[in-house]
């Protein structure tokens, strides 16, 4: 599968405040305040952190437009565990699809890029959180139903 | 609540790879092979990844009885997001009790300590996925079901 033309994806950058990210993470959930300061102290933070193996913990990918606007964006980070020999687990977090970006598959796209990562930083396993209403999407992406999300608010 | 008499909770130690830790985990799935060099370099990494707030990423929990043996593990780690005014989740992970400990609460109490270290590290929500089975004794633990944990396996 390949991205329409004029679109492309990459890693994200510290310069990406103003590219529309906020925008499209918008539409996922309450994005609140993130400055231009924020946003790379944030970007920072994810770039330093380390697993043992060397890879990234944090892996945030864009999707942007012939005009370098930002239409999709997710990522994907690695934890460490003590369980299956010191196995690795991806956690993909914060799918965010622009709604006029709605039939060209970038989440798909995205999700599958995602998981290749983990993959390669050596992940037995690829783990996400969804509502019920997105199980049809993820599972056009390969992923299957594994068990239910708790949560507890503060 | 509190711990039946002789029991103690506390953080993880680079030495206690003795003591029991990973019987334990082998209650909850495949925990492989550990080394005492693979638990102490394991062990090390998740000392050393620290927030932007300089909090622990990672805050693996044990219970000891009076011996000082293992009966119950589980560790909290936080992610950093740009969400939510770059706010932070915590995620509940590798919770084991032992077999013979049923009946004393340790989970319940497990549960309450890791989730009030995410709070204190300024986490805005906690997360966890478990079977459909765990959902009433996690509901007992204050959190409710939130999604669909999806995955998909290397
Ligand atoms: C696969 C995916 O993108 N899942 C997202 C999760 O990553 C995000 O953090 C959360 C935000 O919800 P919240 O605003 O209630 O924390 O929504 C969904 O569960
Ligand atoms: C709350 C809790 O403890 N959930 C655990 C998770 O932390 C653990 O990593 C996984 C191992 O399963 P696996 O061996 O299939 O990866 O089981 C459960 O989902």
């Amino acid at each position: 599968m390949s991205l329409p033309s004029g679109y492309s994806i990459r890693e994200l950058k510290a310069s990406d405040h103003t590219n529309g990210i906020l925008d499209v993470l918008s539409g996922l959930t309450t994005v609140g305040t993130v400055t231009a300061n924020a946003f790379e102290s944030i970007f920072k933070q994810w770039s330093t952190l380390k697993l043992s193996n060397g890879s990234n913990v944090y892996n945030p990918l864009v999707i942007v437009d012939s005009n370098g606007k930002v239409v999709a964006t997710g990522m994907v980070f690695i934890e460490e565990k003590l369980i299956h020999s010191g196995g690795l687990v991806g956690h993909i977090e914060d799918i965010a699809v622009d709604s006029s970006q709605q039939g060209k598959s970038l989440g798909k796209f995205l999700i599958k890029e995602l998981s290749l990562i983990a993959k390669r930083s050596g992940a037995y396993k690829v783990i996400l959180d969804c509502s019920e209403s997105n199980v049809k999407f993820y599972e056009k992406c390969g992923y299957k139903e594994a068990g239910v999300e708790m949560q507890i608010r503060y």
